[in-house]
């Protein structure tokens, strides 16, 4: 019996681990986004600072941003993974946004790549980079532009 | 004698095909920028668009990029790089910028993923994802960050 994983083998692991962290990050479950990451995680983050050193400032971070935002809205599009020995990324669009006051959804689109090391047998984050492009004239971030 | 690569040896030849990338972009050489990527790039950059399919998007982008600002000041920071069997990625902090017609350089701080695959011997990016972080109150890409 072959015990040596095939890379679609790899692949589905890293999809289930994508998907329990979007059902986390959807219910406002800390621990269960932070369960996708490795300790030593470096993060570039869409908002606020140039990067996020480790877990801990990353979890911070995530707590922050929940604290704004209680029922975020995320829908994953388009996602590409490529896996090798140990080592792997993926990469999608995320529909992210809320549900306004008004009963009315206030979204935009995030570009999100995922870095990711296997140690022990499991696939953990190690590096995480969210962003939106701005526009050079203005300065301003462009969240309304759709795929 | 082993004829396998060590990791050191994967990480060596990616340092190298960075190295050539930044020196190509500053001298606005695009075939040179254009030799770091695999023709099926997906790429994420800071500006103007949500993503950019395949080399021929992308070349068109720089292109549009380098007529922008003809002598781009690039410096690479902080470069961690991660390498498995035939996959492996790279996450760095880039200052970069121009020298204004006053003579004095205007810079701003971005952050870059890039994403690797080994086809015959060869790596070459296969995704890329370059952005600065925004303000959520005031939509604005926060560019004098510095870390």
């Amino acid at each position: 019996m072959a015990l040596q994983m095939t890379r679609t083998d790899e692949e589905a692991q890293i999809r289930g681990l994508i998907d329990n962290w979007m059902k986390a990050a959807r219910a406002n479950d800390i621990a269960g986004i932070m369960a996708a990451y490795a300790p030593d995680i470096r993060s570039f983050d869409a908002i606020a600072q140039l990067q996020f050193k480790g877990i801990d400032a990353y979890r911070k971070h995530w707590q922050a941003c929940m604290a704004m935002c209680p029922s975020p809205i995320f829908e994953l599009h388009d996602l590409e993974i490529e896996t090798g020995d140990g080592v792997a990324f993926g990469h999608y669009l995320l529909k992210c946004g809320a549900t306004g006051e008004d009963g009315k959804e206030q979204t935009g689109w995030m570009r999100v790549t995922v870095c990711l090391r296997k140690t022990g047998g499991r696939w953990a984050v190690a590096h995480e980079h969210f962003s939106a492009p701005f526009d050079p004239e203005s300065g301003k971030a462009l969240l309304d532009l759709a795929p």
